[in-house]
């Protein structure tokens, strides 16, 4: 294996993992741990695999501080697949809320017609989602069966920094959040929420693993056209093996919640551990590109300062006819990946958990010669 | 990484792969051929993910000759999943007709009656699932608008050597196969088949892909409360893009397809290559395992020997009382996952592809020790 420094990956999603952790992959990949098995060859019945699954399973509720009354769901298909699930399981056919922040809740709110009355409570799409819809403004149902937010718009960088309080707002439904491109980034008020779910290639682990944290009490009424293996009332049951879960994946996202746990950084305030100092790294690692990008008089993000995603940072250069020459000097940098979204244009830097301080370093370096020379 | 070889696993899935897959995947886990990245931490829609998905799919093509007029999708949520998600894209909530021959055609069809009027068209249940319905009892309906199989049931052992063919049996609707557990064993007649489907955990990867190749006029007729990420024709029209999909089982599945492609068997009729070496591996290697129970006097197999399958064998000893010590002495031999699924008890020998003929030799001659021994 090479030994010289990886490149900086960008990426989206999926997105890069932490080195120990695909160093630790590929050390076990032929033989995990003297059962003479591969992780991918084991029967999800064995006591192999159902170790793995439920350290996995243990290690994410330490680090998410997730109560007792939720169960934790190893499903797959994505978030976009969890837009038709959730409403299947939740909705009972009638009305549920959808606040729209950006391309991923449009999406969630489409899909949600099929099932159910979804109705429009807030939108940011006036300002081009580059705020957040204050909370007053939002027009919520009395007979909701929930609110649906996205927390964090991977497409447009506007971030959720607090949940919603929605008994404060006067509604009883339960939040559902689609927090993909956060989860694991910060803790979350487990208070304010009804279900949590997450694809699981941003800050989990590879793609094919969808994460569904949901409140105890909220399952056991799916349409009756739920297929079985997406009702989360059987895949509770079945303890995320009605079907065969996505071993594989479930085995990296164990490994990442073990990197995350171990996880230490010493601030003024003290030395943080786990999910406090991944937090604390976030927070410096997106005050240094933001502060670079507002005062570089050169790059801008257009997205309100108190909505700014953590995790994905959209910018743009002063004229588009740029964009080709800046992708082709961050590529020979070794900072991979910075390309915007088609709908959104421009760069997008994704600073997901297992981009180090140093990446960003990087980029902000690489960004303040590229001015210098195209100024 | 070891020298010492690695144990033989019997496990009916996820199961063993390939040694010199599993070598190339470690080798390339952080840095996939120079791109700076790991499979697992690619965008899905970049240059690098690109190449290696249509590369996939161009060699599954080529080994198991998929005609053009064929989609392939690679898809999430296993077999299970399909059981419903095939309904919602075929069945337009008609008539369709099961053919029950053990526990995963069994299972297949109490899904369907979900969304759709799924008749008995024939069943072996009479016979504890150990024959195959005879063809011309099948009962077609004459609206049925597809025809649903299990061509080979990894529970109880029980392949179809041939796919039948509907059009002689006085039916005009496509053929369904569920061939999870020896697609990629032997060829396919396509000329026979509408759709086939499988998890990927047997034969192709690891579990959390599923394989749908469907004929394309079949597509475009979803039920309207199909959820997108399972609508055939979008999946078609994205390119298996629509939802991110599991894109390291994806590229794992790709390096099995080029293995597979490479085999190469010398026998009497000269040597083949490809498919035709795996399919004279696999007969080879069933009729070592098969040939020594039948003469054993001492282990038996209960499937009539017209369609035993040459994929998942189970046996029974004399007596269960016999069972833990075979299995506590299979597994200080390097002989690992012969347990029988609980629903048929005893053991089963699970030998797919992957398993090369030394495994079930090595196993024979453990059978004749043990018999030698506990006789």
């Amino acid at each position: 294996m090479s030994t010289s420094p990886r490149p900086f990956n960008f990426s989206a999603g999926p997105a890069t993992l932490p080195e120990e952790v695909l160093q630790q992959a590929a050390a076990e990949m032929l033989d995990w741990r003297g059962s003479g098995m591969g992780v991918m060859e084991m029967s999800h019945r064995g006591k192999e695999f159902t170790s793995i699954a439920e350290q996995a399973e243990a290690d994410l509720r330490t680090l998410l501080a997730i109560p007792s009354h939720f169960k934790v769901l190893f499903m797959q298909g994505g978030a976009i697949a969890e837009n038709a699930i959730i409403p299947m399981n939740l909705s009972r056919g009638g009305v549920v809320d959808h606040v729209i922040t950006g391309s991923w809740s449009q999406k969630s709110a489409k899909e949600a017609r099929k099932y159910c009355t979804a109705k429009l409570a807030a939108s940011n799409e006036a300002d081009h989602h580059t705020t957040l819809p204050a909370h007053g403004s939002w027009q919520l149902s009395d007979d909701a069966t929930y609110v649906h937010v996205c927390s964090n718009e991977t497409i447009h960088g506007v971030e959720m920094h607090a949940l919603p309080d929605l008994a404060a707002l006067g509604s009883t439904a339960p939040l559902v959040i689609d927090c993909s491109s956060h989860i694991a980034s910060r803790p979350i008020d487990w208070s304010r929420v009804g279900l949590a779910y997450a694809g699981a290639q941003k800050n989990i682990g590879p793609s094919g693993l969808t994460l569904v944290i949901v409140r105890e009490d909220l399952i056991g009424h799916a349409l009756p056209d739920t297929p079985s293996a997406f009702d989360y009332q059987v895949v509770a049951d079945n303890g995320s093996m009605y079907n065969t879960p996505p071993t594989y994946a479930w085995y990296i996202a164990g490994l990442v919640f073990q990197w995350a746990l171990k996880q230490r950084e010493v601030t003024p305030q003290g030395e943080l551990t786990g999910l406090a100092a991944i937090e604390a790294r976030n927070i410096a690692k997106a005050q240094l590109l933001y502060d670079y990008i507002d005062g570089s008089g050169y790059y801008t993000n257009k997205v309100a300062k108190d909505c700014r995603s953590r995790m994905n940072i959209p910018f743009f250069l002063p004229d588009d006819s740029l964009n080709a020459a800046f992708l082709a000097s961050t590529q020979g940098a070794g900072l991979l990946q910075l390309k915007g979204h088609k709908s959104v244009g421009g760069m997008r830097a994704s600073i997901y958990n297992a981009m180090p301080l140093a990446g960003v370093q990087a980029l902000v370096d690489h960004m303040k010669q590229f001015a210098a020379s195209h100024g």
